[in-house]
């Protein structure tokens, strides 16, 4: 098997998995029980928190562990929105946003706010003098992804951040979702007040996540109840899934350098012999994080290209796994001007840190044998 | 060790952590890719929606898996309130809620909504007469804890749903976090349209839960995004969650007989010998769930007790664990008109089907020579 689906889910790693095992069985307690069993699983959490905040260099205070990408990016966006609103109801985002950024703008909408879409260029990029240009009195959020889930574009987070310094009262959201592990953000050097990551996408497990709240940002809770995750995210706390996360980032983070180096070498392979492949263009533009290869093929429709690849126990993707069931062409690549026919003839391939050149070599054989059969059938 | 915290939460069975373990190594993909791997934990979604639906007597399609009770309440209520606001801004529960539904209905409040909080008899009872009174023309939803989760009061969820019935524009919602698997609830003969549950209440795996939907029913989104979970809760799905918390509901409706059997004896154990202690009043009626056992100890400090057992390998707790750390006599006991004395010394014992004569003949020998040592000591 050669799986390079990695932005739509990764394996967990193996010592992920043991540490969720061995927390769910020895440290079952509800962590607001105040017997000792409580206190135990108290604790687990106190260190996972400090653990992810080390990562991340920031305070423990400032991180809540959340069930996953969804959630943080709904808490984030719709919780700013809600609690700010009477500053005003203008949010900015941009059009090339994940589904659950992008439907809660579409939410926050019908609600009476007003949403700027940033479009893109042609690399999928937004223009930092669009941004400011559209920061207007009444402009409570500005809600970027840092890099992109379908072609791999890194957004200016940094010199959008630096913009944002001069509007303090405009919140700064960021969906790190694909960045995180690939691609460093400095959250300080950005002026990020939120953001948000998916314990999933780094070998961590489904239904865990982590949201960055910076100090002193107040938000209405998307879960009221308990008082849990400082009243900002009431519920039982997952206690397993939130030192399993913790684990997975320290992980990837200990393996980042070498792996962000070995997945920008598979990629330029791949980059570069898919740009002399007949009847393939490649969407990814220079700009773009280590582990995304976006590329449209002639006339191929990629249901049938995904299909062909799955029999030969290659797995890849059409685009966001999250709208993949979706008709018609990909939201993003047409935002990118890339017009019907590229844009729904799409294949996006994501690596980890683990797949190897040789594998890429195997992916791009039996790729070029899809394309000369496909395209011969479909011609 | 006793745990006799089983209301704050449950150890997950062996099977259910095996379940989770086998998933997550060898069904990783996203059930939302289309390849044939996405395929496969597509279908494990679908297994264990099916099977939890054939459990709970409902349609697979009626089944919504969630992180947890808070979440279900949550989505329900809101979801609800938000949706069918045109409709009419009045609202019906109690006030022997858990925090879950309860702030909700404060926040709901925050946005405009008017709330009907029914008050409960000395055993914790709602008067039916006095929701049927309650309903307004512009109510829309009637929110109801099956078992309250501090003293065990079964409210007549089944008369409240025929009651209900006669009014069809009014929707039935009904926290069953507490009651699944200990009191069954005909949910189709109670007329209920939603209804919570949360996985780690019955070994299940916390950050797992699952909302019944009645088929038909529209709720405004809690999570915006993808269309995962009919669209009513986005995210990637936590594939091996929902096998998971399957699995827990299989296991626990298959020894459900003998497990209720089993803690109603150890409950009147308990029950029987408390009553002819010095000192203590039992707060549970007798009309309650087979599993939580909840009394006051004159004079004695909960926090002190719990300690006090807590070093002798038992552990209970003082009142919800979502609400333990706050300050003050129990919201719950104060609604049942026990006065801050009786409701400021309240210890609470929840069972499980494996808790044993034997494990509670231990624990009141223990809590009597606590009862007397505390009692000397304070008095």
């Amino acid at each position: 098997m050669i799986y390079f689906d990695n932005s739509a889910t990764t394996k967990p790693y193996k010592e992920v998995l043991d540490a969720f095992v061995t927390v769910s069985q020895n440290y079952f307690a509800n962590p607001s029980s105040i017997h000792s069993k409580g206190g135990e699983t108290e604790r687990l959490i106190f260190q996972a928190r400090k653990t992810v905040a080390g990562l991340l260099k920031v305070k423990p205070a400032e991180i809540i562990f959340t069930s996953g990408g969804t959630e943080g990016n709904n808490t984030a966006i719709k919780g700013i929105a809600l609690k700010h609103q009477e500053r005003g109801k203008h949010l900015i985002t941009s059009e090339v946003e994940h589904a659950s950024s992008y439907e809660t703008f579409h939410y926050l909408e019908s609600l009476g706010f007003e949403v700027t879409y940033l479009p893109v260029n042609s690399s999928g990029e937004i223009s930092l003098e669009e941004l400011e240009k559209s920061i207007r009195k009444d402009t409570i959020l500005v809600s970027l992804i840092h890099v992109n889930n379908e072609v791999g574009t890194i957004q200016p987070i940094v010199d959008a951040g630096k913009i944002l310094k001069n509007f303090p009262k405009v919140f700064f959201h960021v969906d790190h979702v694909q960045g995180i592990g690939k691609v460093p953000l400095p959250f300080k050097e950005a002026s990020i007040d939120l953001c948000t990551m998916s314990g999933h996408k780094f070998h961590g497990l489904k239904g865990t996540g982590i949201l960055y709240k910076r100090e002193g940002i107040t938000l209405s809770p998307l879960l009221t109840g308990g008082e849990q995750e400082a009243s900002v995210r009431a519920g039982t706390e997952n206690v397993a899934g939130i030192v399993s996360i913790a684990k997975a980032l320290r992980m990837t983070f200990d393996r980042m350098e070498y792996g962000i180096r070995s997945m920008e070498t598979v990629k330029q392979k791949m980059m570069d012999e898919l740009s002399v492949m007949e009847g393939i263009t490649i969407n990814t533009p220079s700009n773009s994080a280590p582990h995304i290869i976006n590329f449209s093929i002639h006339g191929v429709k990629p249901e049938v290209m995904i299909h062909t690849l799955d029999q030969k126990g290659i797995y890849v993707s059409t685009r966001s796994a999250c709208s993949s069931k979706q008709a018609g062409a990909s939201r993003i690549l047409l935002a990118m001007g890339l017009g019907e026919k590229k844009a729904g003839t799409a294949i996006r391939m994501s690596l980890s840190f683990d797949n190897t050149l040789d594998e890429a070599e195997v992916v791009l054989k039996e790729l070029k044998n899809a394309v000369v059969q496909l395209q011969t059938v479909m011609g």
